[in-house]
């Protein structure tokens, strides 16, 4: 049995889920189990506290201790933004396998600096692109691979939340420009990433970014206000180098949405419709000769949409959002002991950075954008 | 009691669907009785088989003999696209009241003539945009109007139909360009005008058009093709007079819909779904305090809602697409006798046949265009 | 081309519905074409005023004179309850077909005298179920004789509104015990008809039923109550004569349903699964091959169901309840003119009405009891 | 930190759940920390591969080993249902905590001696009935505790699924009446506990159960069949001691459904609908003034559903099933922690088969049974 040491950067919402992630995917690793090693936060009561809850062997409130530790080969970096790329450089410098919460980076250009580091360095890259690892979204891409859909005319996609739809909610690292754009670099990347893992590149847009909420409380409960750079709404019309166009929205102020990250295909044959509100759910139309009979198909997850076998062998019982993160990190695992990316790396993250910073520039410019 | 002689043109889909609906809107016109006077259609077998089937006093294959006859004082029309313009302009020279159905006119300058030809003979009129005359969505504008969503945010609409998915589906007048654009005036003219009912002007927007079935059939079962020069699919990004932006898609290739009409609103304070799939439901979302209790009410059409009540007085029981354009003629029937319009008219048509030109005009220059 | 007359005991909801039916059924009944002639109701202001809003030729507020007009064909019964059996025995007497609406009796002794005075008189009747109407029940009958879901195995039926939930609903002549039971005749008996249309005879049944509002104002706004003597809920355990088992439920104080009257029906290789909520859908399950592609099919009603495309050659466009009932009338009006029922008739009413006698009696007497 | 050392019987699809949920609750458990000592399974490879895939410290092939195993503290029992009486009885001598998953046992009596062994021994116990760990079930049963329903008045609950739907489906150990009765105890006790975890007691009930297959293979694929003497399908009409009436149904050969646990609880004021198929959402209804808006509201599991929030701060990310198992022990820890129950535990499996015991009583007496 191979080791594989863990360090995490980060303790809020995405370090917790990536230290109960690691813990579950030693499980169906098999012969190369990961090891929490260290957990920094830049507070050290933080730090402390996920040491304990999740088991970790030491804490650190230095960051920059976990690139210095050699019993650490992967970095998980949950921090904001805008410290990804720092840490990320760091941690290839010294050779270990990272781990990186999106958005990647504030730019392509740093996006790509990080990506050709890691290809130099020859490390694994992994980006928590996590939706795309439903078992469900699997089927989705052989379906379309096996023409199930015919020739594929049409995306229609979108990311809402409404995380920050109260104008009460205060400015935060989610709203700093130098970490980079707002909603469309946020959930945008979510479904730009999963756009492009169900139909490949996209090489061309035209955008509309705003923002709605102008100013926002400086921290929370202050009087003083402070004003919001970043969009909340983002609209693109996309043309993919596949042939077929679509469109895409990113949304944080989406009153009643919790997660509506979804999308549907449609193709000549058939079509496919997603919804991660109800993630263990995928619907598929395909004509069929007795019209009657017609229909959208509610396709339920179960044990033949592999890995949902790893975690119950009857069907419809349902994955939980932490069962995605675990399938990430066991394939982040694997790509390491294969010494290939499971996907989506760095590189990836580059070119999905490079799809928000076109958007940028063509809500800026108003015009279409070659990517 | 008054009678309002009714002509119509027309006998296919739509012609069958507005004989059924002036005799129904009889029951709920009070003083003002339609009766079905004559019925035109190019095929006399048609023309005779309508006349037998709905009760007209006479039958006839030139339509304008209905504009020649003084017991008709409403012209109904239905044929197809391309006859709109002068049928509706020689209705209106003969001083009748004139329903057209959508798309009114090919192009914006035509649909002008038409409504300031009627505005200049003061005949009531109105254009066949049934969906809009659903009793929910006349609450979703009023709530839009008391302010129960807030102030808006957003807006993403569509129509998709699947219709003409199948490239064995032959060219048809829907096909021809002299008629007008495709599936953005076709099926978009709907959604734009919902977008329009609920919420007001749209000023700006950027498009992208595609024929996605390039050729097809010269007629049914036909070896030889034609090329196909209307859109399949339109995406526009819009943005209204009000402030907001918005999305809107049409299309008529939409493998498994049959009545994707629909729309998502988003507010400051709430937000409302509809799909005309479900159109006796309306989604309605907004913050309240407890949010361990927060979520989507769906809302189901009853009496409460009017004029669903004249049509059964018991909630749940389902308004079906023909009581919508009853509903429609019934409107229409009341603003002759008050000598105002109901909306939609002539002039809200050529406001729409504006966007329509716009988004063609757009995607050709692929530049966001001013209306 | 032959008239019917029509005349029309009762003007409110069933009324109305009865009326608008007629009209609607003409534009589809070929040589055969209802006429309105009469409409009787024991309010005068109601009868003139149905007289004026459908058109029929004259009113009375003696239903004893459409059964002497020479003039009327049909005797279409929309009274309360108790009235049914009184009026439906004079009009056989008077040898006009008849239409009553369901339950046809209070009990079946009298359901019984009902239909085998009809089958003596060799008049058509006909009970309005108008749910199985539905083109989808046409289909899911079909699919299920044509074994497409194997052996049926199981039912699982309801009819649940909320018309009656709150305490505050005053007495009235659907409590009243003279006309029969209360929830399991007034709801039961419309998915018990639905139960035996799909799957034919009930041949046992276990029942309970429950008042569960014991008072009620003895009119609206009264501070005197009346005890309320039929059953609000009501619960049975039934066998078929197929093989078969299931259960069925009625209540009128189910909080939050409108129209809840579905089934699922469980065959060795397939079901199929029914709510009126969302009466234009059907949702279909087969066990296929390919485990990874099963799931519910979601049917949407369309000219492929007959006779859906007599109201609309589009798919999706959406019956209303009224269509519906325009069907049934349609479907008797061709009874008529075949000499057979179209069915339900009153023998069928007969029978649910014992299923009904049945509940009541095993409830009574805490026991199974043999139909 | 206090050790809790865990030792596991059964190595299938419970027996992993179980090992993969102590090791997830560590994270939660706080000051109490799980320890995988020991597993044990008939098939030693079996019991190996576990060892190493959880990453217990031993592993045996005889399960009396962890009974007398002195650093195991909790009996985690997950072998076949037969097993489960002598199982645990052993662990309760040993004075081992004991969770031990559903059906407990046989009948009512084996039950009650299990429950009352424990009591004197003085050990914690907790039954797999790991569905109402869910949070919207909590939040769900605190309503109808506030009255959010008003009074209740009806209950209608399944649990039906398809797993052995298909006549193809060979013998095993579920159908052995040794073990117990059939469908009414292995799926019927889940929404039994489920309706007695809301609404209290059940004290009558008149039951249905048949054998649809009455014989199956009596090993995959084997030519020779062995009969079926358990129930396939079981319907319960139940009398609750609160008062109110419900029917409950129990189902495994239920063509289409995985997972379809659940129930709708109506109330004096408003109702519930619950579905394991989507068990992040809760259908609430509730009875307002403006009656233009009521509606279901559809309530997504979020941290303010506790204890959702241990698992992620952002609501609409979903719970899965292995999720529902992790809080059941993280509750099981807890309630050692206290020595207090933390229920459902051998004496409520116990009330619960008490109610199984009574339906197959009542099935075979045909009649109602009082409990």
């Amino acid at each position: 049995m191979r080791k594989l040491g863990i360090g995490l950067i980060g303790t809020g919402f995405m370090g917790k889920s990536h230290a109960m992630a690691w813990k579950a995917a030693a499980s169906f690793s098999g012969d190369i189990q990961p090891v929490l090693v260290s957990v920094a936060d830049i507070d050290s009561d933080a730090a402390q506290r996920a040491q304990q809850q999740f088991g970790f062997q030491r804490w650190t409130n230095r960051w920059q201790d976990l690139i210095d530790d050699p019993e650490i080969d992967v970095i998980s970096i949950t921090s904001p933004n805008r410290f990804h790329a720092e840490q990320s450089l760091a941690a290839i410098a010294a050779g270990k396998h990272v781990h990186c919460e999106k958005p990647l980076a504030p730019d392509s250009a740093t996006a790509e600096r990080m990506y050709r580091a890691a290809d130099r360095a020859g490390v694994i890259t992994q980006v928590g692109f996590n939706y795309v690892k439903n078992p469900l979204l699997k089927m989705a891409k052989k379906m379309i691979a096996d023409g199930d859909l015919g020739e594929i005319i049409g995306f229609r996609g979108i990311h809402a939340e409404d995380f920050l739809a109260s104008p009460t909610v205060p400015w935060s690292w989610r709203l700093d420009p130098s970490g980079g754009a707002g909603a469309v670099a946020d959930l945008g990347s979510h479904i730009l990433g999963m756009a492009r893992f169900l139909l490949g590149p996209i090489e061309e847009l035209v955008a509309d970014l705003e923002t709605v909420i102008k100013t926002r409380p400086e921290s929370p409960g202050a009087t003083t206000s402070k004003a919001v750079e970043v969009d909340d709404i983002a609209r693109l019309t996309v043309k993919f180098a596949r042939g077929c166009s679509g469109h895409i929205e990113a949304n944080w102020v989406a009153a009643g949405h919790k997660m509506q990250l979804g999308f549907e295909i449609t193709g000549s044959k058939g079509s496919l419709i997603f919804n991660q509100e109800r993630f263990n759910e995928l619907q598929y139309f395909r004509f069929s000769e007795d019209e009657s009979k017609n229909g959208f198909v509610t396709l339920v997850a179960g044990p033949e949409h592999y890995p949902y076998g790893l975690f119950c062998p009857a069907p419809g019982h349902q994955l939980g959002f932490n069962d995605l993160k675990t399938i990430e990190m066991l394939e982040f695992i694997q790509a390491i002991a294969k010494g290939n990316t499971a996907g989506p790396d760095f590189k990836e993250a580059f070119e999905i950075q490079k799809v928000v910073d076109a958007a940028v520039a063509s809500s800026r410019e108003r015009s279409w954008i070659k990517i």
